[in-house]
């Protein structure tokens, strides 16, 4: 028998299928090939020409644009949206348009080509956290921007195009879709209970123990009651926070360990699967919303999302997030 | 530069990438490779025992079960809902859960296993859309369900688990997330404006032959401004009318070749590329709403869904849909 399970925060109802049970070791997904040929990869340390001239980098040694840095954040080459220009809107009969007014970041995450995110060092871990904020920090000056979406896409599958591993910063004109339709629950949750939502999720989960994956002082890593994807997961600040860019300085370090303890369990139980991470934090530049709660949802890609899923926005998960707390935790 | 798009029906934005624009002869997916060894096909003539028993057949010989059929109604033998049980809604803390009753069936096309749907006669055409309709208005007798959904994956990467060309529906037990968000925009479109937005569009992209892939005395193709994907398309009926189970008898062969004559145009141009199509209609069961507008969106997957679509439910779309109507339309 399946079940049907609705998300207080998006409304989305999923089917979580109890009869299909697929094991770990079954899934059929691309499998991510690491090249051992690294001469024309963009982001190797010594082919810094290959990509635009860097924003910032964290370095030990070596001047702007050669080798020496531990992270380093450059311009997209092929970027969705430009940051040069004014946000001109207009209508078009029944349609909107406006300028691709934005910014598109790469964070090249480490030097090494072939080391996965699963496997860095605990100084890297914290290094790619305190390089999100400060990104963030520095493009919520720009007014144009009301939302800053960071994200990572890891395999081909994943939508990765590269395979040196790397983030990415969207900074948009606009809030987007997905992240009004939280906005909006989460309000209605709050007008209707004076409460967050995503503390409430946050209470019963740690109340529940069924779906926890890992958890440290200041965050929780669980398997989301409605799970959209086979061992999907969610890490959330135990502390109530709207807006990612205000990360404390003693979080830095405890978010960077326990995404990369995460990465590292899907790695090891399901064989290296491709996947893609998200922050969804509040809008900015006044459009802050203190009812909201920052989060990270790690995303893998196990299987192909079909028309059924396209035409209801309803996912069949064929692995109970129960089972799939379970099988990471272990 | 790139453009900023909003969809009026679901307030979505695409970004519309004028930098990178791909050939049709570059994107790289998944090849679709038939097998010729169709002995083991539950879907093929003569193996009608590996389904479970069909629930209708349009035959011109033969007993049920057996070969004669032109198009045959399965159950899933998989079903991701059941058809038994009572509803029995719970609460469980903040979250809701459901009995998973609903109803899985899948619609066998045709009796050839190597024919692409976008090659069939005109008489197949008209017979599947005729086994649409008629399912349809079989299944919304039973007062449990809310929505029907039919769609279609072909190809491995669109979701498909067999290459038999072949149709589900899926009926349910509550309105889909995506439906809903349809109807919500379409109602205060027609609260504003006392019209229908789906109308409204379609005048303007008559008016405009800018978007325009196919079209006949019923039935307009085109590349929806908003388009989420390159090469997507939507079938809408010329005339208002909420239901598709409500489509006229002459309207149901004009459908056929208008969908079959789309399909074939994607195949010719993209070098038959994985997609899905979805029929969205209005609610069943005393929920329908007369300000929607029903319709058809076929999804050509020629591209992998990334993070910051995942993230943010905005779609980056390197073909102007403008361009795709053209090359499609050609």
């Amino acid at each position: 028998m399946s079940q049907l399970r609705r998300d207080p925060i998006t409304g989305r109802w999923i089917i979580v299928n109890y009869e299909k049970i697929i094991k770990p070791n079954e899934f059929s997904f691309e499998k991510i090939v690491k090249s051992k040929d690294t001469a024309k990869c963009p982001f190797c340390p010594g082919n810094e020409k290959l990509t635009p001239p860097e924003i910032v980098a964290h370095r030990n040694a070596g001047l702007p644009n050669t080798p020496g840095w531990t992270i380093r954040v450059v311009p997209n080459k092929f970027p969705a949206l430009e940051s040069k220009g004014d946000l001109e809107k207009r209508g078009l009969g029944v349609f909107d348009r406006m300028n691709g007014v934005g910014t598109h970041e790469v964070i090249i995450d480490i030097p090494e080509h072939a080391r996965d995110v699963a496997d860095i060092s605990d100084e890297q871990a914290e290094e790619i956290i305190r390089s999100y904020v400060s990104r963030s920090n520095d493009l919520k000056k720009d007014p144009r921007f009301k939302y800053i979406l960071i994200f990572r896409n890891y395999g081909k599958s994943a939508g990765a195009s590269l395979e040196h591993p790397h983030s990415q910063l969207i900074a948009l004109p606009i809030v987007p879709k997905r992240v009004n339709e939280e906005l909006h629950s989460a309000q209605e949750y709050f007008n209707y209970k004076d409460r967050c939502v995503f503390c409430d999720i946050l209470i019963q989960e740690l109340g529940d123990k069924e779906r926890i994956v890992a958890e440290n002082e200041h965050f929780l890593c669980f398997a989301p009651f409605v799970s959209r994807f086979p061992y999907e997961m969610w890490i959330m600040p135990k502390k109530h926070e709207s807006n990612f860019d205000n990360l404390g300085k003693e979080e830095v370090k405890p978010l960077g360990l326990i995404l990369r303890d995460s990465l590292r369990k899907l790695k090891k139980l399901l064989n290296d699967p491709p996947y893609n991470y998200i922050i969804h934090t509040s809008p900015i530049n006044g459009h802050e919303k203190d009812f909201y709660h920052w989060h990270m949802e790690i995303m893998p890609k196990l299987q192909n999302v079909a028309g059924f899923e396209w035409g209801s926005g309803f996912y069949v998960n064929p692995i109970p997030p129960e089972l799939a707390a379970k099988n990471l935790a272990e």
